[in-house]
This record gives C-alpha cells, structure tokens and sequence, in this order.
C-alpha cells in the first residue's frame, strides 16, 4: 500500500490534496464504444493493451473489469481510478493500472481510452506530462481519431478538442464554513473553471471540492492547466486567510479537537463521520494542533472507504463489522502519528 | 475542597450515589415562616444558631442568605444544600453548614428547621444518625412544635409526622436506556416512594434520579428507611441486570468512549454536555472499560456547575469562559485518573 500517490501529501497539501488529468481518445474508424458489442469492446481494449504492453513510465496492468468482485470494481471508483458510470456495467470494460495508481486508463468508457493521472498536491503540470508522455506512446501505435479543426473527437462534444480535463482537489473547509464558497464557484464559472464536491453529485464530503476546466475546445492544454493553476492558488490564498480567522475561533478549534478525540476513542465510525471528522483533523494538522500528519489523512480517506475496506479486508464485512475495524485502523494510526507506539 | 462529602464514593457507588435524609421542624408558638416579618425570621435564625453553637458533629458555621453572592447561593441549591426555593429569595433566611457539607440546616424556609444530611454511596442508615443527632440536640434547647397525635407539625401538611424525606441519589442508565424507568416509577410509587430527577423538574440529568419516600405520618423512621432501602436495593439489582445487556452492545460501549474522547480532547464543555457525558463515564468506570474513577466524577458533577463555578473562580465569569475552565479541569482530571501526570 505505501507506494500509492495518495500516501503522500505535495505542494500546497494545506489546501491542495491532489492534481488529476484525463485525456479522452479515441481509435479512428472505431465506433463510439456506446455503438460496439461486449465482443467488439473487448477488442478495443486488447488493441490498446497491446499498444500499451511496452510502456514503463509507469508500468502498466490490464485488468477486465469484468473479472474483479464488485467490491474492487466499486473501491476502484473510491479511489477515483475509475468513473462511477464505469463500474455500474462492466462486461467488455477493462483498466490499465499503475502499481502506485498514478496512471489508471478506462477502456472502453465513454470513449475508447480515458488516460487518468494523479499526483499529490499541487502537480496539474506533472500530471498533464504523465498524461501526455502515455498518450504520445499509444499516439505512436494506434490511430486516434482526431479532426484539424475539431481536434480530438470524442463521443460527448463537451469534450471535443484537447479531450483533457484538469481537476485539482482542494480542501476548503474555512470558505465552506464562511459562506464565500459558493460565491466563488460563481467566480470560477465565468472563468472557464468548475467547482464542484468531489463525486459529481454537487455534494462536498469532508469539504473537499474539485476544481476543474470546463473547455476543451479553442484552448491549449498548456493553457488551461495554466488558467485552471491561477485560480487554484487565488483559492488557496483565499482559504488560507479564512482559516486564520477560524484559527482565533475557540468554538472551531474546539470541534478540532473533538473530532481528533472522537477518531482516538470512539469504537464504530461510519465513512460518512470519517469523512466529515477528517476535514477538522486535516484543519488540526495543517494548524499544528493535533498530531497527525496529512500523509495518513490523506491515505485512510481513501482507503477506510467502504468498497475499498471490504475488496481490501474480507468481501462478506458486514457495516458494524467494517465500522469497527475502521475506528480501530485510524485510531492506531493516530497512535502512530503521535509517537505512542 | 477534598474534605467534602461528595469528592467520595461509597457502598454500592456503581449504582447509588448518595443518601440523603431530611428533617423538618418548627418552633412550638412562633408562626410558620410565611407569616414572619424579615426580622421575626432574623430572630428564629439567631435562636437556632445559639441552639447549635456548641454542636461539634460535625461544626456548623452560620451564613446569612442576604450576605452572600448570588453565585454562592446558586451554587449551594446546585449541590442540593440548600432548595432552589430558598435560593430564589434570600432576606430573613439563614444556612449553617458544615464543612465538608454532609450537614446543612435551612433556617426559615417552609418550615423554621430543615435539617439535612449527606453520605457518599447507599448510607440512608448513617444519613439519618447523622440528621437524629443534631435533631436530638437542637430539641434539648429549643421547644420543637409537636403534637402527640400528629407528630412533628409542619407548614406543608405532606410532611407532618416524621417531617423526614430520606431519598438515595440513584444512577440509572441502563433502565433508562431500556425504557424500563417509568413503568419502574409507577411500580415504587404504589411502594409509597417516589422515583423522578434529582432537581424536582422530572427531568434526570445524567440519568440520576432522586428515589424518596413520600409517607411521614403513620410510618416510624426506621420503616421509612428500610422500605427506601430495600426498593433501592432492588432498583440497583435490576440497574445491574440492564447493565449487562449493554456491556454486550457495541454501540452502547462506542458512546462510552466517545464521551471519554470528547471529555479529554474538548476545548469547550457547557454542564449540560457534561451532565450527559458523566453519565457514560460513570458506566465506563463501572465497567473498568476507561481509567477514570468515580470519585472524580462525583466531585466534578457538583464543583463544575455554573454558579459553582462562578462562586469558587470569579463571579464575573461569562459562560464561554467557563465552559473553557471546565473543559480544561476535567481533561487535566481525567488525565491525572489515567495515571498520565
């Protein structure tokens, strides 16, 4: 487990959790995987399993959807490996995956080739190079569809153009609690940016929200990443002089130090009270009150999430079983983290 | 402080956490104190204090109601020495007190004398000894108003006879948890006694509930008490049983430790939290399952109440201030129970 990106915290990982790039391509003279057989879509996918079989920047598994537990296939979607869409239907589907999960490509989703990467912190630059040295290598083997005046084609015309959408994840709970954050997702709008709760369904788990270009059409990637970074830190700025007026509120601090109290003692612990008692241990961290490092922050919210504990620990845990051995794993890392053991 | 009665557990702790007795009584051919002037009160007040004067078991020290701080006086009803309604009008009224506060004499409320004792744990046997004797000596020099038919006379009728409420502070969680408490109210009230909260608003905080007999006429002394203590015998029997139960329930031992959590890492504490949060620390401590002992819970239940608080650190304390002292001295308390300092 400790080779994963999300092991780590990067630059700016006070405000800044992760930087993501997906590239969406797709094979010429191939329908849109919505218009293929199970049979054709498999196809598709050992095509590109082939292109990819030399790469090594990072290695690359071929994984078919179709022959991992539901479980896996739903903690590959905690993980934000795959889309949550890709995980409802899986047969023809298939992944290729990085040991340390920087690099995850769906096949056969939307398109015929979604590449993803991921780094900790503030790394949209990173990422994108990631993305494009794997897309410049299976540019080389396969013939992506691409049009001079539209670009890349792909299946939905929002995507049209470079394909790429940058996100970073941003950790915001001063601008949440002080009522800007939604005037600022007004802000960002206007400027080709969407801020938005992290599992597209407008909701802010643990106050953490994705940040991410809307256009894809008329802009470089170089562009975007670079219109989509301004704004980032303009947050980032922001947030942070938030937070220094919750630092002088006793009553926040408080919740801090309750919810670090709550994860050292409490026997049971929903992911949803983690996720929420993880934005006030982040906030602790960051402030220097409590001692935890945002590394383990970082990891356990990933890997404490339902799907991913039972696909990781045993398939038939059942909630009050998972709930218990989740209160036990973050309290024996908080334990680590302050030294007690 | 650690002389006080309250800083202690004793017989049967786990469920009962005091006993009390109460004796009330008048002086033969003086009005009930409703129908006394401020000065008339002023002088039963001094004749009584003369009367006890020589009385050593334990000293009494005489207070004027009138000469102490809103606080103070708040604080003396918020330990039980004195009635919330004596504490709401204060001229004409007098207390003595003992020093560790096992013996407190009301002067002029309802009735001229209103004796009152207090023990750590089931003692209704050593409460009422305690409250007979400084009866027994008051008697000698005063001329109490007795009548051979209807025993001691008594402003309120209710109290004529004995004019003794013995009641045992009882600690009731589990019973409360399984909903058996007023189906069990009902069942001691046909016993003669009385089950309801501890401040006479039928609200239990921290599930505490005062049991009491209700009889005075018809029923020696020594009756009453053994009626009261057999009932709270089977009370805490039953209490026991229930308690059981919960230790099995994983949710019910996750509040235990939440409350525990939230007791050492909290920066602020209102008394209501804390009545509540006491009431699983008294279970965890029962049942060996956190560091902290009863005593310590016994004592911070009383010492940390607002006015008490006001009265014992600074009257002008506002309540986010000292809802921050109180956080601070029981994490600094509890530490201390769990051998940390």
């Amino acid at each position: 487990m400790s080779g994963k990106w999300y092991t780590q915290s990067g630059a700016q990982g006070d405000v800044i959790i992760s930087s993501h790039v997906r590239l969406a391509r797709n094979l010429a003279r191939i329908p849109f995987p919505c218009r293929l057989t199970e049979q054709q879509m498999g196809e598709v996918c050992d095509l590109v399993r082939g292109a990819a079989a030399d790469y090594a920047r990072p290695k690359l598994t071929f994984l078919r959807m179709a022959d991992l537990t539901a479980n896996r296939v739903v903690s590959l979607a905690e993980k934000h490996l795959i889309s949550p869409a890709f995980a409802e239907i899986a047969p023809g589907k298939a992944l290729l995956l990085s040991e340390d999960e920087t690099v995850s490509v769906m096949l056969c989703e939307d398109d015929h080739i979604r590449i993803q990467t991921a780094r900790a912190g503030f790394e949209p630059q990173e990422a994108y190079r990631a993305a494009d040295a794997l897309d410049d290598h299976l540019d080389k083997k396969l013939a992506f569809a691409f049009d001079d005046r539209l670009g890349y084609l792909t299946q939905h015309p929002t995507n049209l153009g470079t394909g790429m959408r940058a996100s970073l994840m941003m950790h915001l709970p001063a601008l949440t609690q002080s009522f800007e954050i939604s005037r600022l997702a007004s802000t960002v709008a206007k400027l080709g940016l969407k801020l938005r709760g992290p599992y597209d369904d407008g909701g802010a788990k643990g106050d953490i929200y994705r940040l991410s270009n809307q256009l894809t059409f008329g802009i470089s990637e170089a562009a975007a990443i670079e219109n989509l970074s301004a704004v980032a830190l303009q947050l980032a700025t922001r947030e942070r002089a938030a937070r220094e007026t919750l630092q002088q509120d006793i009553a926040f601090m408080d919740k801090i130090h309750r919810a670090y109290g709550i994860l050292n003692s409490a026997r049971m612990i929903t992911s949803e009270e983690m996720n929420e008692m993880f934005s006030y241990l982040r906030l602790g961290a960051v402030f220097g009150e409590i001692p935890v490092r945002l590394e383990t922050v970082n990891e356990l919210s990933l890997n404490l999430q339902p799907a991913t504990m039972k696909a990781d620990y045993n398939e038939n845990m059942r909630a009050p079983e998972r709930d218990a051995l989740r209160a036990e794993i973050i309290k024996e890392r908080l334990r680590a983290d302050a030294g007690e053991e």
